[in-house]
């Protein structure tokens, strides 16, 4: 499990990078705390952000669930497939003038692949 | 902890299903990227599915300590109370005539009894 | 790993205790279902606990990694470092006269050397 803790640790460093850029995005856009509404620059970061955090809920336990009932370096594979949507949904979120979709639907076909493969993979176990 | 990872699974793809219903909820409400408040019915669907988000985040660990350290068929049976918990919260946050409490309060109950049976476990097992 | 387990589910109880500290601000201030903007008192425990979400999806998998290959007694008393840290923080975020900064950066800075001391051993195991 070596190799799917190394991509976990990627997503994690990818997360905290983006946590920042939502700190850095508040001063800039002089976002007053505790709000986090009312400007649209800074809601592009914090709901970029915020989505990631709802999608790693999903990634976490699949890709332990799948590294190690289905196969450790397909679960990798595929967690290196979520990490590259997260970074193209995050450019595209952030940047009003780019499209957060693509990103969004990579990611998420990982996180679904996953999902699947361990559930066919523990039921047919239990046959 | 195949019955775990199981239940895991279907908690995870009852969220994705959660994270679809609120990506058709901004279509419907017509409530543009990025905001997300101004629209009752939008806004349901937005904080039925943040919360469950944040109560997965005590789930995922509590069910798999749990499953580890107690018992895993009482883990599992706790993890499709609270899949059912949930379900009931979803369709009683987003329908404003019904009422999100006792969802609420199934869905919690499995996670502070999953919390506590795992502590009393780990915590005897030191003495 | 009980340490381990016993600082998660410690962590856990915490943030359960944050969650029911929102639901009293919603009735305090008077904040409607499912509004949760527009009260500066009412955002500060939604945002502080919130917060607490998004940095236990950091902290449960990097506590976890980082008990496992790198050393429970270490990743267990990062994990108190980090509950610390919560705990300041958001008394700092809830009370407008204080300031989260110092909770913020006390748990964060678990989180990292969790992330990187596991990326580190996991990653020399490979070569």
């Amino acid at each position: 499990m070596e190799y799917v803790t190394i991509v976990i640790m990627l997503a994690l460093t990818q997360y905290v990078w983006f946590s920042i850029q939502v700190g850095r995005a508040r001063g800039r856009f002089e976002v007053q705390v505790p709000s986090i509404s009312g400007n649209d620059g800074f809601e592009r970061y914090f709901r970029a952000h915020q989505n990631t955090a709802e999608r790693l809920v999903v990634f976490l336990p699949a890709i332990f669930a799948c590294g190690y009932f289905v196969n450790s370096l397909f679960a990798a594979a595929m967690g290196l497939v979520f990490v590259a949507g997260r970074g193209l949904y995050f450019r595209g979120y952030t940047d009003p003038d780019k499209n957060r979709s693509a990103g969004f639907a990579i990611g998420e076909s990982a996180n679904i692949l996953m999902i699947l493969s361990t559930l066919f993979v523990t039921v047919t176990s239990l046959l």
